[in-house]
């Protein structure tokens, strides 16, 4: 009898997270022959879990293709971490039980690396539980810092908004800068790794260029250094445009700006960063400022993705498909490069295990020796990423036409579940 | 003896005040028998007032025709005010030396309700002084407060990039609201009128999509009605998505945020009351949050800009070089709307002694009556200028292709000046 597809989106979303969901549900439909239905778990693993699952076979041809150029999570996320097998055994024998009821032989869990490793421990308790599971995992994640993939789907998009963005800022505050603001900051994400803040490096393309200083978490922050570098920049070019990382510390590892909140995962809610530093170059250069903190939109703007990215989060959700297909488990693809230029890349298979609770740092050599910063080797690896332009299509009312899925569920079988 | 076209950028630039600067040097060029050179006053009056012109007959076609797609001010702007001919008799004075010297018959200011006052005022002077220019005003700003014109050229664009933004970050907190993000919030720009937060509400095609409130500055924040309207968001819809204009008063007329510096007209410099709006939240209502701030990144958007926003601002470059040509003085070209649907509209002429000085507000009957949304005829008004997409060309490195002008300048003839 064939199996059905359970698919699950976990933690923040990206601009392309639904482009993989879409290649899941269009690769399953290839192929009716050998799997059956594809369920979409409502808002991530707690849908699993409350077996809240959306059927995707209710939903038109178009609208799933439809899901390719939709930023968002079309079946919800969440921020819901599972911890170990002991610890959290019971919502892992609910997950198998859940699997167990709707005839579900595939697991796929599109997330990071706190993802990667539930999806491997439910390959494992499934088999302990005598319902054995495929469980596979498609990468996601706009920090670009899970191991073994060369990059991960989301990212580029990302690195593609904000290099767009402070290119563009910084012409505006480049043509007031004579009589007005002389320092623009923009906030961009990045909690440990500073891979979306040197992505705003790739705007510099000679020397002079915007931005003039990215401050990096990798890097403590060194007032003096940085305030120097500010008022070099302001009398060499007129202006100093800045991109700076949320994760930004100080010398004692504290965040420059931490809201006190955390999320579910223990992470500190970050944001703020970039009116504390806009304020010390006021303070103590007395440069007029402006600042933006893109948060959200960062991560949502699909109307500006990178081709190479959204081909990456379709192939990686295909690939999802084809794996299961050939019989593999606790498994991820992931993108594996080729050359650099001209750009060339494949997918890989790597063993979820491998890619679990493991965080890529940037490398060393990607910063500058200032510290304010890309080297060349950074932008070699970071160019392609953002090459190539997925414009999604308009209504006649100006606005982008994403679509909202119907998110039919799917007759629940068992007892209710406290999540 | 053919005379020269001075043309100045003036204020806060938008993402097609470029356009203007091209749609001027494009049709001067056509008419080179009765037109001469444009030179371009490099960082607005300031520039014009030390005698630094940008000879744009240096740089070649290709690179004029680039500033149609190029954000920023091309030739450099300015916040510097000319006051009355009485107490800025010496600026005004040095400004038709200038003119003078520089065999310049028409003074074209691109720029808001300041800039068309100035400009008015260089038309009298000249003729007192016995050289008298054409001064024709070209609206821009972002602001959409300029009285006569149905609309500024520079809104839609900043409108189009609010409405797609808005719309994808709602995207993604509505998929992230089960467990994390409950609330979003989006400021914009707009000191006075809330044109562009209003143009936020374009995102909301049915009743429950967001933005699910808009804060106005033509409204004085209620708190208590304020926190219901969150609370009954969340619970209808699973979150809430907001959109904050940056000048949102409390009832006393006290700026929600003002970081207390002014600028050099004396406006108070805002930004930061998403932060201090969703902290009232959080601590009220318990809900986690997640606040951007877009700053310039709204103004400079010219990868998401709007072509009827675009088609506009060259139309009122180009009329602007015909006004000269009919031998029009003290006059502005303004958009003049035909119709609603189909949209139609025209290039009128206003008196820039109507323009000047005069903000126009949004209209009472464009928010809706609970405060916190737009009518349908604040709809009907502002769905018009963010159709259609007016794309940059892109580089093979995935970024815009900005030009950035030579800006050789024109030798000077005068002594020094100091503004």
């Amino acid at each position: 009898m064939k199996k059905n597809i359970l698919y699950a989106q976990s933690g923040g979303v990206t601009p392309v997270i639904n482009a993989s969901a879409c290649a899941v549900i269009e690769t399953a439909r290839e192929n009716r022959t050998r799997i059956g239905k594809v369920y979409g778990a409502k808002d991530g693993i707690i849908g699993a879990l409350r077996e809240e699952l959306i059927d995707t076979s209710k939903e038109r041809k178009e609208d799933i293709a439809a899901l390719k150029h939709t930023p968002g999570g079309a079946f919800g996320s969440c921020r819901f971490k599972l911890k170990s097998l002991e610890d959290s055994k019971r919502e892992y024998e609910r997950l198998v039980d859940v699997l167990r009821a709707h005839n579900i032989g595939y697991f796929f869990y599109n997330g990071g690396g706190d993802s990667a490793d539930t999806a491997y421990k439910v390959s494992q308790i499934s088999e302990t539980l005598d319902f054995p599971v495929q469980c596979i995992g498609i990468p996601k994640t706009i920090d670009n810092d899970l191991p073994v993939t060369d990059n991960c789907p989301g990212f580029g998009s990302v690195a593609k908004y904000v290099a767009v963005s402070i290119m563009e800022a910084s012409l505006d505050v480049e043509s007031m800068a004579s009589s007005s603001t002389r320092v623009f900051i923009l906030e961009v994400m990045g909690r440990h790794a500073g891979w979306i803040a040197a992505a705003g490096g790739l705007a510099c393309r000679e020397k002079g260029d915007p931005p003039h200083i990215i401050l990096f978490p990798e890097i403590p922050f060194r007032q003096q250094a940085f305030l120097k570098k500010v008022r070099d920049s302001v009398e060499t070019y007129g202006y100093c445009s800045i991109v700076v990382s949320e994760g930004v510390r100080d010398s004692s590892g504290k965040f420059l700006s931490d809201s006190g909140s955390r999320d579910a995962f223990g992470h500190a809610q970050l944001g703020g960063v970039a009116p504390v530093v806009a304020e010390l170059v006021k303070s103590r250069l007395g440069y007029k400022y402006h600042w933006a903190v893109s948060d959200y939109l960062q991560r949502s703007a699909r109307h500006i993705a990178s081709e190479t990215d959204l081909d990456q989060a379709y192939s990686v959700g295909q690939a999802a498909v084809e794996f299961a297909l050939a019989g593999k488990n606790g498994v991820m693809p992931v993108i594996k490069r080729l050359s650099d230029d001209p750009y060339k890349w494949t997918i890989a298979e790597a063993k979820l295990s491998q890619v679990a609770n493991r965080e890529k740092m940037m490398p060393k050599r990607f910063i500058s020796k200032d510290g304010f910063g890309i080297t060349p080797s950074a932008k070699k690896y970071l160019a392609p990423l953002i090459r190539g332009e997925a414009y999604p299509p308009y209504e006649d009312d100006g606005l982008p036409a994403y679509v909202r899925l119907k998110r039919e569920l799917v007759a629940k079988k068992l007892p209710p579940f406290k999540v």
